[in-house]
């Protein structure tokens, strides 16, 4: 099996899936030669428990901070010795169960800061790097080995499947993820001609602090489902609302 | 032909559409017999336009300003005098042009403030009024005459189409009108069986401060669509996305 992509960033790695996901790339046979394991505290806990191998960088990455995702523009950009970014998954985000009732101004905002301008920053910042990456590939078909932004959205993000909000209403969390769905829409349809592919991933309702304990599926499930999305994304999933099976999910 | 409703509350009616709305509704044979015309600053000129009728008040309301909200409730309230509000369209928005290259935070959150907090802020203190008059009411029929929650949305919130980015970006804008239908949708799971029907409409590009000159559309055409499809709303259009004509829009 070739390599998922040769370099990838991922935000929000110190647990939950971030942290699943870094670990699983890390331990594949076919590890990409560069994985920027990025979140807001990089000498926590968690995050060490990954055996430190040489493709692996732990970067400090504040998404709602815009100097620290500018520096860890320029740390990984000399890591990277001239090379671009293959994939940049836009994993760190924040939950919110506010109800009608209880929702208010500050929790709405707090949400749209972290789910939406967060992942649009980190894409924006980025860009350069995942542009080198597309432009110097040695193929022009739109996937991972070229250059990719994934959006780590959620199916309560629908607007189409909004059901259950009376047991689950999620105000904040359910229109932040609508509006990044939406901008993930829009930076596939903008960068698709300059050979990055973006796309949504749904990664299930998966035990994570967030997910939490009553969620039926496993971290380790979720991520495996996931990277054989991204390892199958195409010019036809640009722009792509997917699940970790790959099913297609309305907007 | 019956009056659409017994009484109005419009955001943002001091220019465009918002004024338009006022004044046909004033202007209408069958007028409600309360109309509240809010905006953030009722004495300016545009407002005064409109002929003084016993049944047009203006009221302040800034969205982003709870207190301001809250007061408005007040004196809608004393208003009417026991009765409950039928119809309150949440007009109000504000436009944004960024592109991927010129957004930033500050516009990004300017955009949710506005055109969906505003509105969900506006919509959760006017639900005791809205909830009197559902309850009131002499059908059991989900209606403009029982109680309803418009949320004045744009195509170019509609994630299914994202079309067009490069000629018209507007990532704030998009982002922000795809997480205003999110929470319309979820208004309508909740509040429709307390008998409030809630749904986004579409004015069409119409010619405004916000459309501009080259906007095909006249205002007084667009309300005149708006008003029939408000009329027609019943529950079947509840939780959907309709533009001036009474056409589906997808999510
Ligand atoms: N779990 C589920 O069932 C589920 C379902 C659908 C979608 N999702 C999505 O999957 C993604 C990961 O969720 P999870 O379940 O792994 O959640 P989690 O266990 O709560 O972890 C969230 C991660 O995001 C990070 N984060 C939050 N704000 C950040 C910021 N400003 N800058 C950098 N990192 C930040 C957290 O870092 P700190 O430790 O510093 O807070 C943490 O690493 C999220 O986008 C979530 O919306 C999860
Ligand atoms: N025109 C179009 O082609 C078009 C197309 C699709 C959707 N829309 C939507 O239609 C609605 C009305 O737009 P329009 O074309 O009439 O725009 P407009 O001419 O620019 O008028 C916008 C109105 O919103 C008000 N407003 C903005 N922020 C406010 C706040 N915080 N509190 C109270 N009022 C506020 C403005 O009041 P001030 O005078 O105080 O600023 C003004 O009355 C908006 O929701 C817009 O997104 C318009």
């Amino acid at each position: 099996m070739a390599a998922l992509a040769r370099s990838v960033l991922v935000t929000g790695s110190n647990r939950g899936i971030g942290l699943e996901l870094v670990r699983q790339l890390a331990a594949s046979p076919q590890a990409p030669q560069h994985i920027f394991a990025t979140c807001r505290d990089p000498d926590g806990q968690e995050l060490c428990l990954l055996s430190p191998t040489i493709n692996l960088l732990k970067i400090t990455i504040n998404t709602v901070d815009l100097p620290s995702i500018r520096r860890a523009v320029q740390v990984v950009e000399s890591c990277l010795e001239g090379q671009g970014l293959n994939l940049l998954v836009n994993n760190a985000g924040i939950g919110s169960h506010a109800t009608l009732q209880s929702v208010d101004s500050q929790e709405m905002l707090a949400a749209f800061a972290t789910n939406v301008v967060g992942p649009l920053q980190v894409a924006k910042e980025f860009l350069p790097l995942l542009e080198k990456a597309a432009k110097g590939a040695q193929t022009t078909r739109l996937s991972c080995s070229r250059a990719v932004i994934v959006n780590v959205s959620s199916k309560v993000g629908s607007i189409g499947l909004c059901l259950g909000v009376l047991e689950a209403p999620m105000y904040p969390y359910r229109a932040s993820k609508a509006a990044q769905n939406m901008v993930t829409r829009c930076l596939a349809a903008e960068l698709r001609d300059k050979g990055i592919l973006c796309t949504a991933i749904h990664p299930g309702w998966v035990k994570t602090d967030m997910g939490t304990e009553q969620a039926p599926m496993t971290v380790e499930r979720s991520v495996q489902g996931i990277l054989a999305v991204l390892g199958s994304l195409s010019q036809e999933t640009s722009g792509a609302f997917l699940d970790w099976e790959g099913n297609s999910l309305p907007w």
